[in-house]
């Protein structure tokens, strides 16, 4: 059995079916045999990362753990958690693992550096932002972050949730206006820094796709590198 | 951790795909924690299941039977093969197997028979149709099977690796002709007996869904049951 890449995901389903999809849609393969093997835990009864950070609510770090050894047994070797909130827990759990892991957060980053820009627009869950996630990696490459504020981090967080219990729509219509006005802050490039933003926004991103730095798409590109240098 | 079911895929990987997003799709879940739980294998180098039946090329039930092992050391309590060619083994597959398997040509046929449709056309690779694999239940339910014959199978085949080798449009414009040839003969109900077919012909599906009998979501639907009274 080749390099096998596991994906911690079902945090949520859907954002993992996007990680899925976006190995297939980046891998050029003429028949079935040449495309990358994964094996994919979605499994999604697993804490609400935000919850247990910002309200203390129970911890997701021992149903993570429980998963990416069973990832493990099933013949994973590099690891991937398709959720950016989880990388809250990212240390503990490399450390716990037995495989290689990539890390989404480095792996946005070093795209951004390589476009450039240097006004950095950020959208993600109110526990990413919260932990800065994003914002001390960023500061330290002297770029400028900019985060949604006050009610419209609200607005940002209510349209994750919509998403997740299938208020497609509402979720669109919410999240971009967070876009348009970060875009007026003057943000050069948006940071989709949650799994699920890349859904949300999905009619808007083909049309302007340099305006946008898909977090799941990172992982994803990471990873395929992994994949052919392993 | 609960019932989780573990999908054996990458037969092809985008059909895979299809099977995990008709898991969220057919869910009504107002949150992550109520999706259903699946582990997936999408761990592609599965030699070619029609090759192996009528060319005489390498057996995929080692590499079949190999990552159902793997699902369930990650976990999997009942498992489902995203592929109606790799059916061939599954009476092998099952006697190898600790835990449930569910099958998709039998999930399939019951909701035939719920139809009361009596003519059913099917699409389907040519090994799928060459083991009979639909058409002896079928009959023996007294319903009457419409299969293309000669240069018209060969277009449902080409479709169907014209599909998994990226030609998409082209692997479309193939299929609906021999969809409409079915149509003619007096097909009232066609199975897409190729977890592929769904995906080729997802644009035309979705105006006439009841034209449609779709193997994967059959099985999901299965699953899905399985995972309520389990």
């Amino acid at each position: 059995m080749k390099n096998v890449i596991g994906i911690l995901g079902g945090m949520g389903p859907a954002a993992t079916v996007d990680m899925f999809q976006k190995f297939i849609q980046f891998t050029p393969a003429t028949c079935d045999q040449e495309h990358i093997p994964l094996i994919i835990s979605s499994i999604p009864d697993i804490p609400d990362r935000t919850s247990s950070i910002l309200h203390g609510g129970a911890s997701p770090l021992m149903a993570m753990d429980e998963r990416i050894q069973g990832l493990e047994r099933a013949g994973a070797k590099c690891i991937l958690i398709a959720c950016n909130t989880a990388h809250y827990w990212y240390d503990e759990l490399k450390d716990r693992c037995h495989v290689d892991m990539l890390n989404i957060v480095d792996s946005t980053i070093n795209e951004i550096i390589k476009t450039g820009k240097t006004k950095i627009g950020i959208l993600a869950t109110d526990a990413t932002l919260a932990i800065h996630l994003y914002q001390t990696k960023l500061e330290n490459q002297g770029l400028t972050c900019l985060i949604p504020e006050g009610s419209n981090q609200k607005s940002v967080m209510e349209s994750i949730y919509l998403y997740k219990s299938g208020e497609i729509d509402k979720a669109e219509k919410l999240m971009l206006v967070q876009r348009d006005e970060l875009i007026r802050r003057g943000a050069e490039v948006i940071i989709l820094g949650c799994t699920e933003v890349p859904l949300i926004l999905h009619r808007v991103i083909k049309d302007e796709p340099t305006l946008y730095e898909d977090s799941t798409a990172a992982l994803v590109r990471a990873a395929i590198r992994w994949y052919h240098t392993h």
